[in-house]
């Protein structure tokens, strides 16, 4: 990577795909993301990525991203200001400025928000996230395991309405700022998990934003060269074919601030005769094939439509979609105890031991 | 009134009854109230009371109070800090030094919490509050009627967890703090409608502390003389008699953050042959008398122990008491077109129009 790197339109159109294959079916939708990262860029000019090396120890690092669900996003759009009134009150809490904005998930929203934010500040944006993937609550971070505070925590809403939060521990941060976000009507743009550069560079998981846009121009360039964009896509992120089938059934519900649900997918091809039941929290969670498990948390379970290889988000789940269910592992971070306690099968209420998706799809 | 008033145990304790009266069933425990408060100036010294002439126009005025179902801070105490620590982020957002604490309601708590925090960091208590009585919802003071924002509002609870809110209305700062104070588990400290000492003189409800005090000596004189502590209270207050009975029935729940529920008192004495049902939420709405009305919010209806003459609460309602049901009439900033509109019975959900006390009295 070159020290200076700016991000044009057809990189951030791939950065908005392949983070929205770590979202997992979270963190957004990619074409909003998209627009509104575009967007910024078109008004105030070009963002640049910085490598973990290029920050220094004393900065200040702030992660921004939206919280809620994700359909509810698709209709109640941000207004565009709410994550400069969320940075700026972590500003005025902290006493310091911000050096440069980070992630706090990968995502086709949760990616590109920083850049859109990067853009009208004038700001670098850091090429690192915080969990390597999208998990729906907010101590699910890889700074929340290295001891970071996700206080002061600030939320701001469409309609003008801003919150700072500071709590005894990050649970409590997501307890109090879930019941805002659904009063918010359910969602809010966010800034959260303050830190020096010296803790980012240590608890981040770094060159996410780099390696999703290398994932989106994988996906691109397989159409363009008419090749398979799954097996190119899965070759990269070293991950596995669970299943291929047709979505023939999926319940929602929005409730407690979060989209949750399941889809039942019925085999073809090489699936036929099985059926798949993926469990969802605005992330997919995991994915049984008739009654056995094949991939849970922490590990990424993501949906890949058969024809293009673009990821499917929980919110775009649809009867008669073609996908390929796919396992992609996650970054070590989360197989540790803590890890596993903290974003395992059994903190989302499964009676499942972990066990790694390279393990299960052996048996 | 002297211009330097010190409050001592004595006055402390009258305060808290009195306040209760006019908490008309909400606003808190006297005896919690008057512990907090006398604990504090125990510790740190006398409180002294300021009559609206002694503030400045350019002061900052900082009202504190409780917030949430009085039923759960009977169980859930303060921890002490929870009051400083939201005035302290008022300054801090504001940018400059409280100069005196003030009340939001009159209540057994919230007539007493100013006392506590003013006493804590040596200030003065201005003597009003934003009510004349007490009300469930934020947005239900006199400074809201005369445009105050109730932004910056700070809550704090006994964990060591704190919010900060900024919201485009001020509903929207009763939505997004109710839904906080039910996440805190139910109460929160406040600081809130921060304005300056011009802004507080006018919008005020004016000498409501002396004015408790003065109720709760009443009661407590009238019991030491022998005389009928309800027949001087009520020629004190300008209040009426409105049914005289035997609690047979409560039901209680606390939802949403707030105490809700109704009471059946079977008449005696002069009440004999006749029911009353008494509606409240945190505080009493609604007094129908057989299928009549004779009182609703925003006049005053309290309940009074009929030998002692002492304001029973919401939350101390029980089978087997003997209760005078009183109604005194409003502070007239209730009555006008925008008072009526944002306390009335219709506001609280009841198909009733609003007809003061004294006439309904009069039917």
């Amino acid at each position: 990577m070159v020290s200076v790197r700016l991000l044009d339109d057809v990189a951030i159109e791939d950065l908005a795909v392949g983070a929205t294959v770590l979202g997992t079916g979270g963190g957004g939708d990619p074409y909003l993301g998209k627009l509104m990262a575009i967007n910024s860029i078109k008004q105030k000019g070009p963002v640049r990525l910085l490598s973990l090396k290029e920050i220094p120890d004393d900065a200040l690092l702030v992660p921004v991203a939206m919280m809620g669900s994700p359909t509810v996003l698709v209709e109640k759009l941000p207004k565009g200001d709410e994550a400069l009134k969320s940075l700026s009150m972590i500003e005025a809490k902290v006493g310091k400025k911000v050096f440069a904005v980070a992630s706090a998930e990968a995502g086709g929203v949760n990616s590109t928000i920083p850049l859109a934010v990067a853009a009208q500040l004038g700001l670098p944006v850091a090429d690192a996230d915080g969990m390597g993937r999208a998990f729906p609550e907010i101590q699910m971070t890889s700074y929340h395991l290295y001891g970071i505070r996700a206080s002061p925590f600030a939320m701001s809403d469409e309609k003008g309405n801003s919150v700072l939060l500071d709590t005894i521990s990050n649970k409590w941060i997501e307890w109090i700022s879930r019941a805002v976000t659904v009063v918010m009507g359910g969602s809010a743009i966010i800034a959260l998990y303050p830190m020096t550069g010296r803790e980012f560079k240590e608890a981040c998981v770094p060159n996410t934003l780099t390696f999703a846009q290398k994932i989106g121009e994988t996906i691109r360039l397989s159409k363009q060269n008419r090749q398979d964009p799954v097996e190119n896509l899965l070759k990269l992120v070293h991950g596995f074919k669970l299943f291929k089938g047709k979505i023939i059934d999926v319940s929602r519900r929005t409730t407690g601030g979060f989209a949750r649900g399941e889809a039942i997918i019925e085999g073809i091809d090489e699936s036929k005769g099985s059926k798949l039941k993926l469990n969802f929290q605005n992330e997919n969670l995991i994915a049984i094939r008739d009654d056995k498990v094949v991939a849970t948390v922490p590990d990424l379970i993501t949906l890949l439509e058969c024809e293009t290889g673009l990821p499917v988000t929980t919110e775009g789940l649809k009867y008669g979609y073609r996908v390929f269910v796919t396992g992609i592992p996650c970054n070590p971070v989360w197989r540790t105890p803590k890890g596993i306690e903290t974003v395992g099968p059994r903190y989302f209420g499964y009676d499942i031991d972990y066990r790694p998706v390279e393990e299960l799809i052996n048996r």
